[in-house]
């Protein structure tokens, strides 16, 4: 039994989310449960429900999490590259691959819906953002003419070309084409765009 | 009751198709169990297991005709369309109008995975198999001078950019981005391999 009363609200909090995590990376989402988090942290699921409000609630903490560690891992993959087509590559790449290492963290991020008639919180948005911005960077030194809604356009429809790769890879349809070598066919999708 | 005694192992097998796929239009594969299927159509679970070996049989034939639909329904988007781009484009926002039409049917398609150690049957693939030729005929004629590998690399990657909109379409995650209108994104898509 955790003995609640011995850590803050905040560390509180970190151990559910620790928890939650553990459970999503294990089961998924279609594991998921209150209930085996309060039990995994040895609260009760009331208790739980003090430190979130409900489940998409802790979901939105999850995903801010993952869209961090996907940006963060990203970052990393183009420090020093100076060239941005190549940046566009490797960003690209680097994408399937966290997909490909963390499935269900990452399936969490897309599969997740707010209610109905409940938006996305904006810091949510502005994490996921912050991946976007790291593909505008690389087009606007290869598009120096673009304004900023240009920027957002090419980056959007890149973005979505290789998540769509990153969706076949992940669930083994590339399969159907005969061509299974993700790299190829993003490095094709970055070609349309420099 | 039903009266298999009444029904061809044939008719029997349709029953069984029709039923499952209004259960998984109405309720995802999340909601989907064999009990449900021979339930609707007044079975036993063992009744409907003379019918199809297994769960993944049953999808596998489910697929199959979502399949066919889907091929249906991009060739009839492009009937009398002399101009392969425009074609192009029309098949990208018509496989994309289908998925926002069809999210359960078209979902099943691409969730469903054979169990670890089985392939899937050729004939599924064939079926599939005929929507990207379709991307793959209008290409030949922008690419006079591709072989068929190059052929089938270029329409991989933009069939794979063009499902990853509709993934994102379909999940509302466009919003992310700011761009929601799918039509732009496939048609920058397009832009890249014409």
């Amino acid at each position: 039994m955790g003995r609640r009363n011995d850590h803050s609200r905040e560390q509180q909090r970190e151990m559910a989310i620790a928890a939650a995590e553990l459970l999503i990376i294990q089961e998924g989402i279609v594991g998921f449960s209150m209930r085996k988090v309060a039990k995994a942290i040895g609260y009760t699921v009331g208790q739980l429900y003090l430190l979130f409000k409900n489940q998409d609630d802790l979901f939105l903490v999850l995903n801010e999490r993952t869209a961090e560690a996907v940006f963060s891992s990203l970052h990393d993959d183009i420090q020093g590259e100076d060239d941005a087509a190549e940046a566009l590559r490797k960003l690209a790449r680097g994408y399937i691959a966290f997909a490909l290492r963390h499935p269900n963290r990452w399936g969490l991020l897309f599969e997740h819906r707010m209610p109905v008639g409940q938006s996305v919180p904006a810091a949510n948005v502005r994490k996921v953002r912050r991946i976007f911005e790291l593909v505008e960077q690389q087009l606007a030194e290869l598009l120096p003419g673009a304004n900023q809604e240009d920027l957002r356009l090419e980056a959007t429809a890149l973005w979505s070309g290789v998540h769509g790769v990153a969706v076949l890879a992940q669930s083994r349809k590339l399969v159907w084409s005969g061509i299974e070598d993700y790299g190829l066919l993003t490095d094709r999708l970055v070609q349309g765009f420099v």
